[in-house]
């Protein structure tokens, strides 16, 4: 395990929040598709991000979400697109992980500055953080579009940076994302991968300093 | 149909060569999960080149497509992992779609001139070609590999203008991949979308002339 960092920066969706739990929570109205109809929408929102990125066309988050749900609806013709407003009023409101509260107050009461550095925009994250009950426990929430490109970008990463004055040395950056993972450590910080499903490691040339189950082994 | 334009470009992978061939054809060695396999390949294989190049961190083509392919069989306990060699040697020898030399003997007939613009290495490509027997056909065989980015990024369109001397209004480019075509689009070429599976359409911004069910329409 190495030194403890002063800053502690979590990715938001996937890490703090279950991106999927927006789909199970309506799993009983939209049927057996539902596991397949999450995948496309999180797939799909995330090939917008890199491909608008490289393109210079940034759009909000949101605004890739909702069209991410619309091709996923789309190629799901045995899912009634009446659920469209459902899911996207219950993204606004995603389940926590269980252990994010501790994880914060753990993190707070040694002395480190925590914050959110995540794609979704501002209005989101503030809906996220509110719905959960967690918006005091940190000390920023960054959102990309300050900058107006997504992650794996240099410039997102560098927001936390400018936020704290602190060196890329002083930031241990969470996320449950691996190309994320990725980006922090290609950007210079060291970073932990919340690993729940125990898939496979990838991007080994931009390896994890530490790959943890649960975020309870964030201290 | 819009007017012919003087300079046809290609995608390779996806467009003139059927990239789920190489599982395909070893479909029976590999057994039931062959296609969930092929799927995951491409999807890593896409997800690393838009990371990467958000990071500036390029790497070529084929070093990603072993990757994926190492990330795909991870993920598929089921299949034995001594396919990996056969799929690289038939990733190297993809099938050509069948109507892509009478597609491409109408536009020289025509007098356009052609090409290919691919993610793909100079290597892969000049292997792709070969096998598929069609290297005579083009005018231009064009890799990212020269700007060291992949798409969508503008640098790799620009290549076309910069290797004919022509103007962005002068080219068609045909791809089936929708997020290329998108690419292509924003950057100023009118594009056509190869839309074999009758998929749905997305990158409503950024919509294709045409839309076709096979490079017969290409004209």
């Amino acid at each position: 395990m190495p030194n403890a960092r002063s800053v502690v920066v979590f990715d938001a969706f996937g890490t703090l929040f279950d991106v999927h739990s927006a789909v199970a929570r309506n799993a009983a109205s939209i049927g057996p598709a539902s596991v397949h109809l999450s995948e496309i929408w999180r797939a799909k929102q995330l090939e917008y991000t890199w491909t608008l990125s490289l393109m210079g066309r940034y759009e909000p988050f949101w605004r890739l979400t909702e069209r991410a749900l619309d091709q996923a609806l789309a190629r799901s013709p045995e899912v009634d697109p009446v659920v469209r407003d459902t899911l996207l009023t219950s993204y606004r409101a995603l389940d926590a992980y269980p252990e994010v509260p501790g994880t914060l107050a753990r993190l707070k009461a040694r002395g480190a500055r925590t914050a959110i550095l995540s794609n979704g925009d501002e209005a989101m994250l503030a809906d996220a953080v509110a719905s959960a009950g967690i918006g005091g426990a940190f000390d920023a929430v960054l959102s990309v579009d300050r900058v107006r490109v997504f992650k794996t970008d240099p410039r997102t990463y560098a927001l936390v940076e400018q936020e704290f004055g602190c060196g890329r040395e002083d930031v241990l950056f969470v996320s449950s994302n691996r190309w994320d993972v990725a980006g922090a450590v290609a950007f210079g910080f060291e970073a932990a991968w919340v690993n729940r499903a125990g898939v496979p490691d990838e991007y080994a040339d931009l390896a994890a300093a530490m790959v943890v189950g649960t975020l309870d082994a964030i201290r």
